[in-house]
């Protein structure tokens, strides 16, 4: 092999969904009409009050660098927006801005991991705080879980991996790519084993407010005094401001400090438009928009679980948010990656494969993402009974 | 020492200027007029083609992802671009969008460079290199550069300090804190230089345009066989877009497939409104208010270079671009840090101490970036050189 680029790049393995959304592209191309239950992308544009407030924000010339870690104003607005849906008071100084959840994600794993430093995750899980911290010489080391507990890493699990290497520990409540929940009592044990080996537990809270029992959970809520949490959120999902690339981390007190000296060098600023367009994002009356999305989402939910239920998939854990489905084809294959690609060849539908997600089982999984309205789903559905049936 | 963040994050030395920023902050909330000669941030906002560019890309609602390495319609307007001013074919497959220059850095020192791999910079040079290569786990090697050089890095120092660790040199046109330009033979050897080493070249063209010799360069002229030369540049600096965060990268062929991945999962995306935004900017309409913006810049160094001189300075190597002068105040004082402090306090005037910029010398060095207007630099010589009778 002629080397040229660093191990850490060659090693990033692909996202294999990159190839069926090229190839979909290519069918599209032909004319064939092809659903897209692949992207983890709302299909809603973001609401208009927000667009409203980006616009309002160029037309004042707002075009400079903020600070590193994000206007005050919207530091501020974001603990207020704590207290207000959560009755939380967590300073403003613990609040970060990012750009995007990914900036977050890398901010946090390098503030606490060097190089050939581990953290826990779960397989399957999110793909990218693997590779994030293989880009940054760290580790990972994957505990598979599965449907028993809700795809979510347990305190036991923590106990039986923690190395002396270990640093940190990682959930998402709701999960990608099974939209599960972590139950607050199992949090609170995952928190105080972690704490127990001296390590950081960071919670992805994402898809926060992307929940369909209406109950508003936040990990800040278990906080006590072990200061060990870290939780990481966007403006991505929920607030529906993907193409913007904003986030935000919660963040110890202690930890502020470092990650403003990462956060200057490795980005210098977040976007300024989306610090504007997020400021009003966190008011109450774009709530209420976003609430009446997930709704939409819980009725597409409402209708694929049971729909693919039905067709022979079997979902052991209720998916309760997050807009993902992570389904056990493993009664019509046990190469799901094949699987994916045939499907999308014979009938024109996309979903991922769970090989992007990590190794325990993936061969058995698919990720259905219902970012598409019931009609569309309706048709989906028809299509996989369709093509189960020529296949069998 | 209680550590509880990673060594590489501890180790990143903040930007002293910062603690200038706040000082000067405080001074001005007690009612001080300070002026500002010590950010690398044009005072012009983003000009208004640009901006009603932004604006409409939200009205039309593009706020979704785009691809990880930008808009297929952006990178081949920048190739065009190269076209039109350069006279340059460039294939648009080899230029990614990135979030920012900084994203730009990061994703070519992830791709370059493993860990404890090495990459060779200038001392003085700008300082996030030295600290994302460190982020990565990587090192970075600097080799002292003075004015009989124009503070740039020489094909001998290339060939004295390569290591076997070393796989790429990166030299800046203009530089920062400097002002200096590399002269094309000069870079040509370098390339051929480190082409012979078998590494990268890196040419930090951030500053490209903010040139008044009138005369347009770019190192992709000099491209040869080797494909060895990666160019970086912004939209932040000629173009005036800082806190839009976009920029881009030219590649070699073989990088582009790696970077893709790194990009994928680092950023996800560019920002979306930034690149609709861009896509104006390289208007040959918009260009021409650049250009007017590099007059004010060159009749501010005009005002700027001598009057330091005549006020005590040495300024061994003409600054001809990037609204920067790095200037010598070792007939005043061999420690520019406390200098620096003590002028603000005094006179109101912040500047950026050589510290910041490396150790070479450091404390022999103050920078001065011209981001004000002339009336402004001629009150700030007026204080200093009140500073100085002062302090004589």
């Amino acid at each position: 092999m002629n080397k040229f680029s660093s191990n850490r790049a060659q090693g990033i393995k692909p996202f294999y969904v990159m190839d069926l959304l090229a190839r979909a592209g290519q069918l599209q191309a032909e004319g064939r009409s092809v659903i897209h239950l692949e992207v983890g992308e709302p299909d809603f544009a973001t609401a208009q009050p927000i667009i409203d407030a980006g616009i309002a924000a160029l037309q004042q010339q707002h075009t400079h660098y903020t600070a590193a870690l994000g206007m005050p104003a919207l530091r501020q607005k974001i603990a207020d927006y704590y207290l207000r849906e959560y009755g939380l008071e967590i300073a403003p100084e613990r609040i970060v801005i990012t750009p995007g959840a990914s900036g977050a994600l890398q901010l946090v794993l390098a503030a606490l991991l060097d190089v050939n430093d581990e953290v826990l995750l779960s397989d399957p899980g999110y793909p990218c705080n693997r590779n994030i911290a293989q880009i940054l010489g760290a580790k990972t080391r994957a505990a598979p879980v599965s449907a028993d507990t809700a795809f979510q890493l347990t305190a036991e699990q923590v106990d039986a991996h923690w190395k002396s290497r270990t640093r940190a520990a990682m959930v998402a409540s709701p999960s990608n790519p099974t939209g599960t929940l972590i139950a607050p009592q199992a949090l609170r044990r995952l928190q105080q084993c972690v704490a127990a080996h001296k390590g950081f537990l960071i919670v992805d809270e994402i898809y926060q407010g992307l929940v369909y029992s209406g109950n508003k959970f936040t990990a800040l809520q278990l906080e006590e005094e072990d200061d060990n949490l870290i939780v990481i959120n966007s403006f991505s999902k929920y607030f529906g401001m993907t193409g913007w690339r904003i986030g935000w981390a919660v963040l110890p007190e202690r930890l502020v400090e470092v990650v403003d000296r990462l956060a200057q060098n490795l980005f210098l600023a977040p976007p300024t438009v989306a610090q504007h367009a997020a400021m009003r994002a966190l008011d109450a009356d774009c709530m209420a928009i976003f609430d009446s999305r997930v709704e939409a989402f819980r009725q597409r939910r409402d209708y694929l679980l049971p729909a693919l239920r039905e067709t022979g998939f079997k979902i052991g854990a209720e998916p309760q948010g997050a807009f993902y489905i992570y389904a056990d084809c493993s009664d019509f294959s046990r190469d799901s990656f094949s699987w994916c690609h045939n499907l999308l060849e014979s009938e024109a539908v996309a979903v991922t494969p769970g090989i992007d997600f990590g190794e325990h089982r993936a061969g058995d999984f698919v990720r259905f993402a219902y970012t598409r309205p019931v009609e569309q789903l309706e048709i989906a559905v028809e299509r996989i009974i369709n093509y189960i049936n020529k296949n069998q």
